[in-house]
């Protein structure tokens, strides 16, 4: 079964130009590497207004329990300049110990790591005594409304369900071994608008310029701190991404301004909580007033886009000791158990079954010349293969 | 002699849709009323690259000093929407007891007393003993590059010289008597440009947020007060006129921000000292660091316009209790000495001669409905024919 090679199936995935929201042959592909192996294999378009189509697959082996879910994407962020690349971005050229190419470590060197782990799994064993399955999306690198949370959603209501999910992401910032995912912080963005009186700026008395009460607020965002972190999480991060007024009248007071953040935060808080704290400083600050204008309150407004990242941290100790287990087997490692960095699909997929993130070392995604050790993909296939007959040995305990 | 009557000067004047920087058959109007009155009239076209050409007109009576100016435009601001005015904007319509039309207090009302006034004291008593000139714009409303600066220097080259001027601009808040201007703040702007580092929100280490060094600057261009107003001058006051960045997506530090600022200022400042002042605070703000960030200084650029509004105050006593007795004995008022308001076309002039404002009252200046009560253009006449009278009087002393 030549699928028990990485190498080889990150290759034929590289040279697919799957930029996303694009198939690109990726998932056919994938597909054309698991129906050998007995997976039942099936194509999903997803399709919301507004959007573009996105093709996503999911593959079964087995029909009973325990299920384990392995999640990842082959769509791919565009190769930028191709010119700048070493070796073109959808060759898959091995030059030395590394092999060049759009996607090597995010994330399709994952997933041919993981089919190369099953193959050699059922190769050296047979099928594992449960299920297995992939849960591949065509839309991670996009705006994720078509992928994973749809993709789930499909699968769920055919009656599927899972016991733990490994998502394939790179989580090593430096060498392979370095990083487990076991949750990830929250994402909340508000976009808040000002609402001020124009004016010339030789009568502020007649005006109220929005600008002073926009930086009353913003402060108030930015100080002080939301948290100082927890045991797994780093401290809640506010930034503030975007100010904008719009007045090329430098002697005009404006007459609204606004301004969009993004907090990134901890399990100190959930959705509402958070909220209701931002909602507190803001009202808190627009009380005080304008900045040094000695006027009423500041009157704003917030709106809240539908989409909010949830915050979540896996604690289900057998899914993250069986992985930790075989990385330390094969990297000698102990890996740092983090819940930094952005989000990823993961988010959608914790409400349906524990999920932990392992896969190879990001440094180079979404970069030019983004490659991956040769001999990673190797280890990669080593730590799941001993992961995935570890999850099984003891999912029934 | 006709032009005594400063109601039909200013009706004539109005029906001219001189709107900037349009001469719209004003000063053609104006030279018509002057020339008969023994003045001689020039025009002058001022010109400048990436402007419209702009005509102008001096008129001067008489040859020896003492020599009074009186200065003000004849170009108007657009009347907006003209259906929404109560009578056509260029109609110069008495309904009941005030007189409609764009210019009517801003300033062709000014101008048209002045005009009547002379008419009365020649009518009375022949030219005055000495000189009396215009000096009349027609870009005043727009950028003023054309105008009274460009005069002024073309006059002086001529020989022109002059002891004191009077503006004609609306100087009176609620009624005629209100208000003379004695003196203007001044006016600086800037522009601040802040280089951070674009990064992803989730790793804010690896970025460097401009919004939160240029919120450190700007606060501390609004805190503490620059000052606490002179004898003259009410407190400088400083305005963020602009804070923008344009980044569209809220999980993206951006990678740089800008600010647009201007202050106006009272005589405890000059225009290097004040400049000294923001370049201290700013360089504080910016190596006290990025707000709430833990960082390195704030890496900003300042750019400074070429323009700058001079502060100054004019300390003629002759001159301003020439006008205030003028003044008092028309309408039994004492007029506050006052350096309020935007900046004036007596910024060029008070390099020429000291300089003092008085004209109509300002409430309707710039909107729909301009207007003007008919009794003030009387009123107003006897204020310009009493402080000429006087003024000539006295100017030898
Ligand atoms: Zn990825
Ligand atoms: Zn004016």
């Amino acid at each position: 079964m030549t699928t028990t090679d990485p190498v080889a199936n990150l290759q034929t995935l590289i040279r697919c130009p799957s930029v996303t929201p694009a198939e690109g042959g990726a998932l056919a592909a994938l597909e054309a590497m698991l129906a050998p192996l007995g997976f039942a294999v099936e194509r999903m378009v997803a399709r919301e207004d507004g959007t573009p189509d996105v093709e996503n697959l999911y593959a079964r082996l087995g029909s009973d329990g325990p299920h384990l879910m392995f999640a990842g994407h082959t769509d791919v962020v565009p190769p930028g300049d191709e010119t700048a690349w070493t070796h073109p971005p959808f060759s898959a050229v091995i030059d030395g110990t590394e092999l060049f190419g759009r996607g090597a470590v995010d994330m399709k060197g994952g997933i041919a790591c993981f089919v190369a782990a099953v193959a050699r799994v059922i190769e050296k064993q047979g099928a594992p005594k449960g299920s297995l399955s992939f849960l591949i999306t065509g839309d991670e690198e996009g705006p994720s409304i078509n992928g994973t949370e749809k993709l789930l959603k499909w699968a769920e209501e055919r009656g599927e369900r899972w016991d733990a999910c490994l998502v394939g992401e790179p989580t090593n910032p430096d060498a392979l071994g370095d990083m487990i995912k076991i949750g990830r912080r929250g994402s909340l963005s508000g976009y808040i608008t000002v609402e001020g009186v124009q004016g010339h700026v030789a009568y502020p008395h007649l005006a109220d310029n929005p600008l002073r009460g926009l930086l009353q607020l913003t402060h108030a965002l930015l100080d002080p701190p939301f948290d100082h972190g927890t045991d797994h999480f780093p401290p809640s991060n506010l930034e503030v991404t975007s100010i904008d007024t719009g007045n090329k009248a430098v002697n005009v007071i404006p007459a609204r301004a606004s301004a969009a953040f993004n907090i990134r935060f901890s399990d100190v808080w959930n959705e509402a909580s958070l909220k209701a704290e931002i909602m507190r400083r803001l009202d808190g600050a627009a009380a005080t007033g304008p900045l040094r204008s000695g006027r009423a309150p500041v009157n704003y407004t917030i709106t809240w886009p539908e989409r909010v990242g949830q915050v979540f941290l896996t604690r289900n100790d057998a899914l993250i000791s069986s992985l930790s287990a075989a990385i330390n087997a094969v990297t000698g490692k102990q890996p740092v158990l983090s819940t930094t960095g952005g989000t990823s699909d993961a988010r959608f997929i914790k409400n349906y079954c524990p999920v932990v993130e392992f896969g190879l070392v990001g440094q180079t995604m979404h970069k030019i010349d983004e490659r991956v050790a040769v001999a990673d993909l190797e280890k990669l296939t080593e730590i799941y293969q001993s992961f995935i007959e570890s999850w099984f040995e003891h999912a029934g305990d």
